[in-house]
């Protein structure tokens, strides 16, 4: 009952789910949905995977499995997040149901009425569900072109006791943005020490446009965080297809054991049918040569939306400017409503989110995320024209309020 | 944090983990788990399914889809419900990732700690579990041979205010029995104008041995019950596969929005990937195929075992005669203890589930659950000699004791 109440005041207020609808209308560009485009998918390879897998591992794909995920794929998760030097052998793996279910088993597992959380401002709209579902007392912290803002952190540590700090380091959604290494580390020196669960989610981790910023991609959990509880949660959902709904969750023994036993009661284990597939697009070096294409394409994406957005933008709007990803968080003056904007966008054919169905305070709305990763490329210039346009109808009535 | 303690409690206490390590040893014959045997899968059909599958199909099964379920399996499941009388109109429909996330659901929409759920006794292990993590309170209602003791539950619904009322009326787990027509009636009459949510889990509806058990399978929500809130709920599990992850509930409006938003919460949506498989199976007509295969084998496996009992059981005990699924419930004399007989057993290499293990107080143990729905055929029959032979010595012990 108490996890009631407060998802329904926030999912009902935000504009996510009329929106979403109007994203399925054919003549609307929607900049709205972070998924992949649906000709994106692996499809090809899947059934190549699927038509050569022997009768055996065939019948596994149908049956129950062990609630912390099917055995080989989590051997195969294991080696791969072993590669990005994360602590796979101190520490326990699970498979969930995508990496949302592994938010909400951390709730379940930690979150009474009343608690602090910090997120960081703006953050994932769905983290933040989980977190207002279970009743926490959310505390954004701003975010900047590198990473959290450490002073305003540093204050809200002082004034209260967060259980958790929620964290998209790489290629963060909605905010475009990737944390430097630097502010990486003066994150997990300011947190050492201190009573709080670190939870790192890296559904983006992949999605680098270049070496450079695949160097920048290095996960905290894989830094020296001595005296820090992490946890660490990624995603099939954006380097494979979000149908599978497959995600996992690496936390120390003791947080996994809980976690495990709330699974159990959830859903039992997560489908072996799709984990098979996932395993197999793994092992056999699929993901390897997807990931390569995918980069390109959302890199290529990017390039398009952020080149429209030079062409059609007043030049009192700011915007970010993705290393990786698939979104641009884009900045009205601070006296425009994004919501006024999205109005007169939808009436002329496109689609985005406002910047405050990522604020946990939902309130801050002179921002809105675009997101270049679903709709056809050629749809991108044409889109963002039609937002431009009524941003700066936005503008000219605006100076005429105050002539 | 409330979740967590009791579920540790009911989890851990329970033999279910130590059993499921022992099942997968190939020299012990298990009877323990209730799931069906990998060789029963329709493997053959569903690759024929995918290869057939055209392309933007395969594409919508990589992607989100609505948390409600995917609309064309929806759609299937509605017609597939309406034939079997259920109020498909007034209520609406929802998929679940696997029939344990409805009851999981609708635990979080309506269990408060302290709240009392009756059960029956004995009573599913998941939906005890579910129940228990919530705090719930548990009474447990006897079961006869037609369905729950209605006396009884006529005394406890004088004393309590319970919540929920969990029944499991076809082929029942791990009882083994079927609700009579007559005393569906009589429950539902019961119940008319009481503040009660009655929660029907149909997961084994289809697995019936005859005409005769088919037509004792009505749903009792197909039946009268004005007056009366019901939630069904149904599941892929046993007639296509477990490793799927797809179940269903059937709600009224007021129960299902708040549901939905719950599991937008939870897991986003089911996965799209086995819902297609799902939909294509039901809707080219594999499933009605597959249905004739797997009620066959499942009535000659609840044969062999019957035949096997009969041979090799002392006559001081008493089983079931299921109509349909998976289970025999066995009863020893009431002195008995059934985790004695499983200890022996095991090191002569069979293994069952004890009796307490699906009552909701835990401690009723003159009884066992058999399952003959996983192992080979060939090891019925050696199997339950083993585990009459150890029932055999416990009956010897006794007598040795009692001199």
């Amino acid at each position: 009952m108490p996890y009631f109440s407060n998802t329904v005041n926030h999912i009902r207020s935000s504009e996510i789910r009329d929106l979403m609808k109007l994203a399925t209308r054919p003549d609307v560009i929607s900049f709205a949905g972070g998924m992949p485009n649906n000709h994106l998918f692996p499809v090809k390879e899947v059934d190549e995977i699927l038509q050569n897998l022997p009768l055996d591992k065939k019948e596994t794909a149908f049956q129950y499995g062990p609630t912390s995920g099917y055995p080989p794929l989590l051997a195969t998760l294991k080696e791969y997040l072993r590669k990005k030097g994360l602590p796979v052998d101190t520490h326990k793996l699970m498979i969930t149901t995508g990496s949302l279910q592994a938010i909400n088993i951390l709730g379940m597992e930690f979150i009474d009425p009343g608690d602090v959380v910090f997120t960081e401002n703006p953050s994932f709209i769905g983290g933040l569900a989980v977190f207002k579902a279970f009743q926490a007392e959310l505390v954004g912290i701003p975010l900047q072109s590198d990473g959290l803002n450490l002073d305003i952190l540093k204050e809200k540590l002082e004034q209260y006791n967060p259980k958790i700090l929620y964290i998209i380091p790489n290629f963060h959604n909605p905010a475009g943005i990737i944390y430097s290494i630097e502010k990486r580390k003066k994150l997990i020196d300011l947190l050492k020490g201190r009573d709080i669960i670190l939870l790192e989610d890296d559904a983006y981790n992949e999605l680098y446009f270049s070496k450079e910023a695949q160097a920048e991609t290095k996960p905290l959990m894989s830094m020296d965080t001595k005296g820090i509880e992490m946890v660490y949660t990624g995603s099939f959902s954006k380097i494979l297809g979000p149908g599978l709904r497959l995600g996992w969750m690496l936390a120390s023994p003791e947080i996994y054991d809980k976690a495990e036993i709330i699974k159990q009661g959830i859903d039992a284990c997560s489908p072996n049918y799709t984990q098979v597939i996932a395993n197999e697009f793994m092992r056999q070096g699929y993901m390897d040569r997807y990931l390569d294409k995918i980069r390109k394409e959302y890199a290529e994406r990017s390039r398009l939306m952020l080149d429209a957005l030079q062409e059609y933008m007043p030049e009192e709007i700011k915007w970010s400017h993705p290393k990786g990803g698939f979104y641009i968080w884009v900045e009205l003056p601070e006296d425009m409503d994004s919501t006024d904007v999205l109005k007169e966008s939808i009436e002329k054919g496109a689609v985005f989110v406002t910047g405050k169905t990522f604020d946990p305070e939902n309130k801050q709305n002179n921002f809105f995320r675009l997101s270049y990763s679903n709709m056809d490329k050629n749809q991108i210039a044409p889109g963002i024209e039609i937002i431009a346009s009524a941003i700066k109808n936005n503008i000219q009535k605006q100076k005429t309020v105050l002539q």
